[in-house]
């Protein structure tokens, strides 16, 4: 796969995944506030792939800035900070990297010229990071897979959703790698259809084979014992939960009641293990992508009303195992390891 | 609401279910080959609709072969049988309205025309049965909808899905009758949308609160305390499951989640009391439903296949309550009361 989103002569080039899979379109800024824009909208989505664009968006606010003094350029950039923050509140990512980003920027001593240059050095760094992230939980998940089996994964928590490579689909591209024969069963995910076509479009390309159900068929599908293993990213992981697409809640429960193991691959970015379910914010978004299909389809009588909640709570007991780059850990282990 | 399904001067009226919500169209049949292909298309659908109009359509073969000697009228009926119930595996209602028909046709002794004049007048008994039937499950169903109750349903076992007044809308029109204050979830229920459209159509039609969610989003509206309790239809019941369209089960494991009360409405003829899960045929339908919403936008990769099971299996551990015109019943006293 073609990295989501790259830094390439002081611009973000990214591509337009609302328009994928139909089309592979590639949007390039300059300011940060589109970068900001183009998170809100999800022209680029997924937790890690959201990190870096807030990353690079504060690249580009460093560069604005340049020229100002130091103490106007420190005002500045915190605004540009706000700004990226205020666009999507689940993903831990998003404000994991604006804050290391601003921490960055406060510890250096130098002039905003120089400051504006390690930063764009820093966010080519957590991009190339985030790759790395992505081979280590592969390496580690792949020995969760055996020759031929199916797994079910909701969602796009793949190439896609971060720079390159994925989280829930990297544990699969490694093993495939390494000679196993993996297909994938991919959740359509409504409303915004990740699932049918992000998924199922990256592995496609990269040759992975890919089936597609709706999101109503997962539970059947374990019945019929037609999958074997799930596994999922997140945007966050709390000390009680893994908060990750809206429906994730639902696989799990299936695969419980299926004895099918259900893992989680999450970056260490994504933990967030000072909070408890109670601190998060479950994004609402905008009822039309409840009640149309991609804004193309209406399909809901006018004058009704659509809920549409972008997350889902999955409480520890139904998580088998949590992926990180650092190995694979029961929920209780995770927190041994990194609570502090 | 208006019936789905009559018996008018000879022919079958329906309303054309593929075009709701966005249009309001009858079509109007005389041949029984298109009743079996309305049925099988889905123009008309729903387990005691299906009843109904297979019913109708053995009717219209009766009108079309009276003139011919018994013997051979006898044969071309049983001929119009076998295509009327080849058109849909699941539902009970289907096979129990065609084998009532022939039943009745094998014990009269008269010649063809006034066998074929009782058949038509035993066709629009069992619309008129299955209106009485379905006030029924409402009056005993409304029992457990208290004042302010929100009730998820899954696709739609409404008013369309019935000749009339429906099986799990029941309870809620009842209740709202008798003035309680009623609101409805509906669930979208991919890939046909049952719930987005039809539900959502008739409901809003009839001035009953809804507001529709993707299938992906029960689990965290339970959790969030949003939904009071859970009221599905049926189309086939066994020994041991309710078959119900797909993503049934997962609702029915979120509600078991949640201490959330799961009711299953049945009138009688979905009861197949003499089968178990094994013996049912889980309809399997064309990978393009899945692929792409109402055969208008494509949503997954060319070359990307889907998998299309209609149809969920959701056993009776996960069952509060089966309302049927008769009462509401446990799984084990359902068994009690209705096993030979």
């Amino acid at each position: 796969m073609i990295p989501s989103i790259e830094w390439v002569d002081n611009k973000v080039k990214m591509i337009d995944q609302t328009v994928l899979p139909f089309e592979l379109k590639f949007l390039e800024f300059t300011d940060y506030r589109d970068v900001a824009r183009s998170i809100k909208v999800m022209n680029i989505r997924g937790a890690p792939a959201i990190g870096v664009a807030a990353a690079m968006g504060m690249a580009l606010a460093t560069i604005e800035y340049k020229e100002l003094p130091k103490a106007q350029f420190l005002e500045k950039v915190k605004e540009a900070a706000e700004v990226i923050k205020n666009t999507r509140p689940t993903a831990s990512n998003l404000f994991w990297a604006v804050n290391r980003m601003l921490n960055l920027i406060h510890s250096l001593p130098d002039n905003p010229e120089e400051i504006s240059e390690l930063v764009i050095e820093e966010a080519k760094l957590m991009a190339q990071e985030d790759i790395n992230v992505n081979k280590s939980i592969g390496k580690h998940g792949a020995t969760i897979l055996e020759d031929g089996d199916t797994v079910l994964t909701h969602c796009n928590a793949g190439s896609l959703a971060t720079v390159q490579y994925g989280t829930a689909l990297a544990p699969i591209r490694s093993a495939i790698e390494q000679g196993k024969k993996i297909s994938v069963i991919a959740d359509e995910t409504r409303p915004r259809l990740q699932g049918a076509r992000l998924t199922a479009y990256e592995l496609h390309y990269d040759n992975i084979p890919v089936k597609v159900i709706s999101d109503t068929s997962s539970g059947l599908l374990m019945r019929l014992g037609k999958i074997d293993k799930v596994i999922v990213g997140t945007d966050r992981v709390t000390t009680d939960a893994v908060f990750n697409k809206i429906g994730t809640y639902l696989v799990a429960l299936a695969a419980k009641d299926n004895n099918i193991p259900f893992y989680v691959a999450a970056p260490t970015s994504t933990l967030s293990l000072h909070e408890t379910i109670e601190d998060v914010t479950i994004e609402q978004r905008d009822s039309s992508e409840v009640c149309t299909v991609l804004g193309k389809v209406r399909i809901v009588p006018e004058g009704v009303e659509c809920l549409n909640y972008a997350f889902d709570i999955t409480p520890f007991r139904l998580v088998t195992g949590i992926i990180t780059e650092d190995g694979i850990f029961t929920p209780e282990e995770l927190l041994k390891k990194y609570k502090i």
